[in-house]
């Protein structure tokens, strides 16, 4: 077996691990974010962990209630002009820790005196080196280029942290989130659609919002890396500004859709695309959704919204597998690509 | 001539009228982002116009030295959780000022006591009417469907917000700019390179670092409306952290690489790209960096960073509306697209 796939199978397990060796760290690294001089929060990522930062943006806007925002490194390393982060806290994801110019963030946020976190999965790397507060990912040893299971526990952290505000009820939900992977884990594998159809495709779109929006951008990533095909991920709303254009006759489009209050918005382009020819694959467990699909991608049941980006990205993790088997690909070490790139 | 070519070369005439008509406007609009209390600036905006926020992003930053942050519409409008946002200037930026999305947000901040401000054309739009400081575009009508002239105004508003705060040497290098504006259409239009080796091709990436990171956006934007390829945009920092996989032999890759310190971040790509076979289509003034490229895109020389993305964005314009005739489609009306896009 592939070490991609063994380290997706491993991530109830991981995620498991994380949830009991980490409560204590996830409360209090949540109260630093509950300072009463907190105005905003401020993520710096690359790769997959930016895809976690977009869950973030919800799940911490929603729990804080304040605005979440992605920092722009190269102000920081290329054009020296770091903004004052007055009112600031600063949170560095990734997995590695290794990436300069993550790490370049939080040092001139502790410069400027303002608390920083980390969520890594590195303990020694120069991010953790530069936060106040460091939340482990717990994933173990990750081999295969492509990011499964420390993805997974990114969000699992990001969760820990939006439970220990919302109360107990999120954190009932959130322990329940093991058995539900391993659950969505075998019905992704026992109803994995055909997918010789796709064989020729050069590329797709992936489309979500709201707490989904990182999903989308995860599950292109993911096909990426792994087939190479032009993946790319919007929101319904970017998609409709524009970017539609390029959605033509048989254009793969996935739409990521779980029950919720996002649910009607990425549902609504669901005409738009077929109007133009698109093939529909969706991910959801609303019957009426899938139905109108010609490739099904079935979500278990009963989970709550604001944890469904576990379960969600789980068959777009297991179609971008399928897609690189059916090239002939190295699934652990995608043609030129590095498990760790620093960038500044 | 189609509407879209006319407006394109309209665009040193309406920047100059932009700059001489809302000058005292710029300065009042300037002093709100310098208020004492702002800690940060909130941006709510769609399609070109979010393009245009991201030099906003960098040009306000470095005037302001605060973070400048995207809103995420859908909190406000789907989860209708919106953050506080104590401490936040918001500016939306939108030509038809129409879209709902855009417009909630300033109300939401109106609602909080929140300074607003909107940079639009349309001075009786719902998102005029939620601002408290309107700067106009001063673009005039804009008939075809992808927006040059109003992106050009667009950009040229952020960069009078910027000069206000620079002061005179910034002042007298933005006015310079019709001029230059002027220049860099009569010298794309001469130097055009042949594109029937692109006649094929389903798409393209377009890579930018920096002040220009929404240029790559704005390129990669315009040729897909106009001729339905899927293009796509990224930093440097970003592609090599995993989509560089998709990045094959063949595949037409821009590099927008203008004199400065954004440059050489984005000129380290060339080398990984031409391993993967990619044609590369440089956009530069740098003789070193066209010789490096398959399809030369020259720049108008001694156009400071700061404002080189106004002179960058042409060469693209003028290649989407090349590609577009190439593919025999309609310039003004793509296949399914509106001028106004009301999302929420």
């Amino acid at each position: 077996m592939s070490w991609l796939e063994e380290e997706l199978r491993e991530q109830p397990a991981v995620l498991e691990r994380l949830l009991r060796s980490q409560a204590d760290t996830a409360r209090e690294v949540a109260s630093v974010f509950a300072r009463d001089d907190v105005r905003y929060i401020l993520i710096a990522s690359r790769g997959s962990s930016s895809n976690a930062a977009r869950y973030a943006q919800y799940l911490l806007g929603r729990a804080h209630r304040v605005p979440v925002m992605f920092a722009t490194p190269s102000l920081y390393t290329i054009y020296e002009q770091p903004p004052r982060l007055e009112g600031a806290v600063v949170l560095g994801i990734s997995q590695s820790g290794a990436s300069p110019d993550v790490a370049s963030v939080l040092a001139e946020a502790r410069r400027q005196g303002r608390p920083t976190v980390a969520l890594t999965n590195a303990p020694d790397s120069p991010l953790a080196r530069e936060a106040d507060s460091v939340l482990l990912l717990e994933a173990g040893d990750e081999r295969a280029v492509a990011a499964t299971k420390t993805y997974m526990n990114s969000l699992g952290a990001i969760a820990m942290l939006f439970a220990a505000v919302d109360g107990t009820v999120a954190d009932a939900e959130l322990h329940a989130m093991p058995d539900l992977l391993e659950q969505q884990i075998a019905l992704s594998i026992e109803s994995a659609p055909p997918l010789e159809e796709y064989a020729e495709s050069v590329g797709a779109t992936v489309v979500a919002r709201g707490v989904n929006y990182g999903t989308a951008f995860e599950i292109a990533l993911k096909i990426r890396e792994l087939s190479g095909l032009v993946v790319e991920a919007y929101s319904p709303a970017d998609l409709m500004h524009g970017p539609i254009a390029a959605i033509r006759e048989g254009w793969p489009v996935f739409v990521v859709a779980p029950s919720g209050p996002a649910r009607p918005s990425v549902e609504d382009l669901v005409l738009p695309l077929r109007e133009r020819g698109a093939r529909i694959i969706a991910v959801s467990d609303v019957a009426a959704v899938l139905r109108r699909a010609q490739t099904k991608l079935p979500l278990v049941p009963r989970v709550p919204e604001w944890l469904s980006p576990l379960t969600a990205v789980i068959p777009g993790q297991l179609t971008a597998l399928r897609l690189a088997q059916q090239r002939g690909l190295d699934l652990d070490q995608p043609v030129g690509l590095a498990k760790v790139t620093l960038t500044r």
